[in-house]
């Protein structure tokens, strides 16, 4: 029998009982459930960041999968907590723009309106644990079915972040952006790979933080030492690499870092 | 059917292989137990800072939940390992007041004795694996029943940290502590929110660190950019929050930092 | 029913979507696996510091086990990946040296070659999902029966890391190096506690980094303040420990940083 798959995205960090008190709320509520961390090390309050690892994390999940998504900085304030169902995955979130990505291909929206399924009190500083887990937790159990209409009416104006596409701003000149630095020091930006690949195909300068980078490589190991280059990676964006290196303290660049690319045909 | 439930919660870290040694021996043991980190950051050695962070997970999880605790800076020494009953939840750590703050409230508090559930050879530097992983397991996979007898004998006097309550020092004066800071950079104090309420319905005056603070907000999105504010958190204690920032940082307060409130009436 | 058990062991951190992309992967194909993290905070690249982490780790789980290993800074180049199996458990990983250690009482090796198995499209620079993590999960699920011909030919020289035995230099006088500083800050060494008691019974002076130790404790509460001493550790590897207090920071050393042993006999 399969289990019912929840993944948990927030930026309450690991070292408080944040994540484990919601994991304790699903539990208590769908015991069968099987919990997957996608990140809780968002930087706080970083909407854009998590609303990129989001979207990368999805496309690896099955069918039936709830995401739970707690990175909500206008805690207890009006905002709205929505449910959204995106093909076959469903996502529990508070109203920020923090499911813009997710939502770009469509998707229907519902505003949770459901009352009856929250913890209660609900406290004013931790929806995560009082709304968004047992929201969560009783989508996942039993199938949407019937819950899905029970959470609340649908809405056609979620919040969306402004998107960050590439801009041709002179014959031959594009400006784009560092959406976010991995772990390795990559830098992950905002150019789609075959977009970069068809504009840059006569030779490019491409210009971020302190470097010139002029070379694409296909996998890490054809860079040499200390040289930042191009790559596909595995999201399908362009990505600033340096081959068993930190690409991001080389160059100086970090999440929001303008790149400036130059054809050279 | 339900699957048995353990939580850890260590100072352990996260790149080492001691949280995994556990649950490999966890799950050799009772494959069917669903297992979910409380956090494994706490402080090295800091049982105050485990004793908070536990009470403060175990009210989310449900009955027949068991909670292995292991911040033990007298690994191998004669302090006793012991297993404890705190309403349907169960306990498992060493006897160093890390359980303080669940057994409040009372509790049935067993001294380990069982040592046929141990794993062998005993280290003396890893009780972890080698004593309360198993027990936790044993406790966990075919309930409690038989199993609770076996432990050992029931003990009276089991290591209890010294409780910082707030204290009156004058009259309309109080001194209290922070007692933790959270990855957010929030103060949790070691005031009940509705005991604060209560004694400054009239105004106050809060300090901690650099700040001075008059004003209580109900939810983060009320504070100023950079005013620190108290909240009542969403553990019923008071905490000093600023809206979008880090009061720990901004304030220079820390775990352990003084407070002190001043009446206005 | 016993559930499929697979543990993780990389270098990607925990603030990106790369462990979430592959336990998605993973549950897609195999949707009853338990699975555990060993440690993501492998440093990046760091084959022999992951070499150690897997081989601790691995002897506290249970037969039957599926280990997934992925430090890999040769991604997309011309090394192999591999499933080895040793005792009743099973590897897999980029054939890097990064399965040395396990491998030292030998074991069966198969190159993957079970191209029908991976996510399409294969990217150049995440193996890991695309490559690792669907061959573990078809390797847990069902039984490794004859999933295992499947995987691939089986190879005889798979790649080894340089073992670092401690070495007798001149008479009475050996050197050794520093494996790995754990999260304490205690010094694991490459000294088998065995060999050590019997080279060092009539007494012996350690020097590393800038501490000169001469004493033995058989548990950390024996050490004195700021004292270093050395333990056999819970690996059964001689360890440099502070009882309470951080050695790697007192000392100043760090994995790699080499022992001198001087026998006073």
């Amino acid at each position: 029998m399969k289990r019912p798959l929840i993944t948990l995205l927030t930026d309450f960090g690991l070292k408080d009982h944040y994540v484990a008190a919601m994991k304790g709320v699903i539990l208590g509520i769908a015991p069968e459930a099987q919990l997957v961390d996608i990140t809780h090390e968002i930087g706080a309050y970083a909407i854009a960041e998590a609303a990129y690892t989001l979207e990368q994390a999805v496309s690896c999940f099955p069918e039936g999968t709830v995401h739970l998504v707690v990175v909500d900085p206008g805690v207890g304030s009006s905002r709205r907590a929505i449910v959204a169902e995106v093909g076959e995955q469903t996502f529990v979130a508070p109203d920020n723009g923090v499911l813009s990505r997710v939502l770009r291909g469509g998707g229907v929206v519902r505003e949770i309106t459901a009352a009856h399924w929250f913890r209660q009190p609900v406290s004013n500083t931790f929806h995560g644990r009082d709304i968004f887990a047992p929201v969560a937790a009783r989508l996942c159990s039993g199938g949407l079915g019937d819950a899905r209409e029970e959470v609340g009416p649908v809405i056609e104006d979620p919040v969306r972040l402004e998107e960050a596409e590439p801009r041709e701003v002179a014959p031959g000149e594009w400006t784009g952006v560092v959406l976010k630095v991995d772990g390795y020091g990559n830098l992950i930006t905002n150019f789609e790979a075959e977009h970069f690949r068809k504009i840059t195909s006569g030779g490019f300068e491409l210009r971020v933080g302190t470097g010139v980078i002029r070379r694409t490589v296909t996998r890490f190991d054809e860079g040499f030492s200390n040289e930042p280059c191009t790559v596909s990676g595995s999201a399908e964006l362009i990505e600033v690499i340096v081959n068993k290196g930190n690409a991001a303290l080389i160059l100086g660049a970090s999440a929001g870092t303008k790149l400036r690319v130059k054809l050279t045909v």
